[in-house]
């Protein structure tokens, strides 16, 4: 390829160079948003790092909450700043560079469940999804890694549902591919922190990977139940029969019946989807998106990291879903695709 | 890494610079023995090309079956060469090269059913296993891609049992990866080309690359029965009730009860295993082999290319069970590795 690219550089408001990632900042600026990072599980201040080990690790203003931007008044930040690295002044910047080869990995976004109205999501307390689940478990996470429900107390039993959104008509038929993995490893996280009971319903266990299988296996043994069946919906327990605030109506095609589940909190183990500017992304460097609207590879089996424009490759989950390992193989992968034009020194190409 | 390489070329006793590929030796040859590439389901000469579209596309003369290396007589090959490429003076040649990166990708072997002695391999007519099938149902096999029982009549009934050798405290642990989607393949494939009715015998449908549940569901609506459950014994059917020569036995876990099944031919999805000299090459390259006997990647998530040993590469199924995308964005990626290194130009490495 041969491509002119204009990159937008949005302003930060803080001076890289002097700027010492010391966080005073973050602690002194008195502005409270929810935190993207923890999805709305935390807070984050106006100035704010994104996330824990951030690159650089240098805050950033968020113009649309920074009392400043929206009245004139505060700059507690610049006042602290030992540094004197904030820069209200800062403009977004536009560089253009010319490049032979684009990677695109632009990632997936999280299925959004409410749609399916009877799991009860953002009806019922302590129906989260994995990805929510994922920052609470997490000891930089909102609850320091402490598995608590909304009122704070330690739950006694957890409902893992797979398959919310994946493997459904209704949503993506696509298998999501990590969930039934990261399932597994919330088990374990559950087992290892508290003493509750965890439910596994699940389709199909996809524990197809090196070594996934095995482990699996372990946590099987650690006294996971597994329940094989689509879970029909989530309700309050009203009755208060069995111990657990919530009910999961669920169909165990191994007993053949229909059981209900007492819980205290369900997790939802969502579906991968692509992000929701990938047609956007797709115009914009002319590949083709899938039918499940990720974008497509040129071959399935033999090219699967280039497109059908030359020089465009894509990675990752904005391919379609995969797991780390996939992932980090697919990149260095793209990458041997763009080394080797690059060692040609030149190349010819189409005429546009 | 910086490595001596001794490499074996062993002798073909065709000229390589002279034959033309024509294929009147293998034609013309009178010694028949059966081929490797057909798992013993077709024959092949003493000169022969070992399969179709080899690279190169020169065949090579099998010293352990050619009357002439065995009793001095024959040469019909030579006789019939108007290339005169036939030279049975030849001899093995070694070649010393020096190299900075050694990419390991020595494949898998197939499991061999036989020790599972209650699904009959080997005991029972048209129990073959999924290699063999794949021979059988390729139009460039031994059949000419006609599904067949060994007398020669169409089968109106398959099984096809999942999960044989994998996924099995017995045998290996670990889920091989390929299984699910190549017995989808075959239960298309029969229906495309037969009248037969399909049976997977399957523990969990492991669809999770792109598409792949999409292929599940349309084979499913191609008529295929799914039965989950470990396939418990295959027998002959003796008594001769139902239409089927063989009976299997399997729990269905979803009635909750075990079930007969008569068929006229069972497919056994054999496990991808190490091969039988993965240690002896480890050993050689000084790399590691994890419990499962397939090499040992540096970093399963971060480094899953790489080895303990610098410069060692390892891509494929010796690293582990994985179909073709995966396969080949592996070995993208290890190149990525080696020309990494290659641009450098130079590179320090440890002391030996």
């Amino acid at each position: 390829g041969n491509f002119k690219v204009k990159i937008r550089k949005k302003a930060r408001y803080v001076d890289e160079e002097k700027c010492t990632g010391c966080g005073l900042c973050q602690t002194k600026c008195p502005w409270k948003v929810d935190s993207e990072f923890d999805v709305g599980m935390g807070k984050r201040k106006a100035i704010y790092i994104p996330f824990d080990q951030a690159v650089p690790n240098i805050p950033v203003i968020d113009r649309e909450h920074c009392a400043y931007f929206l009245k004139g008044t505060c700059r507690a930040c610049e006042k602290f700043c030992e540094a004197e690295a904030i820069d209200f002044e800062q403009k977004d910047k536009f560089v253009e560079v010319e490049v032979g080869s684009i990677i695109l990995a632009t990632g997936f976004d999280v299925f959004d469940p409410i749609p399916i109205y009877q799991y009860g999501y953002k009806r019922l307390d302590n129906v989260i999804t994995s990805l929510e689940f994922e920052r609470l478990v997490n000891s930089a996470g909102p609850t320091d890694g402490n598995i608590v429900l909304k009122d704070g107390s330690t739950p006694r039993s957890i409902a893992i549902v797979h398959c919310v959104g994946s493997r459904d008509k209704n949503y993506h038929e696509y298998c999501s591919r990590v969930c039934c993995m990261y399932s597994l490893k919330y088990a374990h996280l559950i087992k290892e922190k508290t003493d509750a009971e965890v439910y596994q319903m699940y389709i199909d266990m996809r524990c197809f990977g090196k070594g996934y299988e095995e482990f699996y296996d372990r946590i099987s043994e650690e006294g996971v139940n597994f329940i094989r069946g689509k879970v029909a919906e989530v309700t309050e327990n009203t009755t208060n029969e069995g111990e657990g605030r919530l009910i999961v109506s669920c169909e165990d095609t191994l007993l053949g019946s229909m059981i209900k589940v007492p819980v205290d909190m369900v997790i939802l183990s969502v579906a991968l989807e692509a992000q929701p500017d990938a047609e956007a992304v797709a115009r914009l460097f002319n590949i083709s998106r899938g039918a499940d609207g990720f974008f497509l590879e040129k071959h399935p089996k033999l090219d699967p990291v280039a497109t059908t424009t030359d020089g465009v490759f894509v990675v990752g989950c904005c391919q379609g879903p995969k797991d780390i390992p996939d992932t980090v193989v697919q990149a260095s992968a793209a990458a041997a695709r763009v080394l080797a034009m690059i060692s040609k020194g030149s190349i010819e190409i189409e005429a546009a």
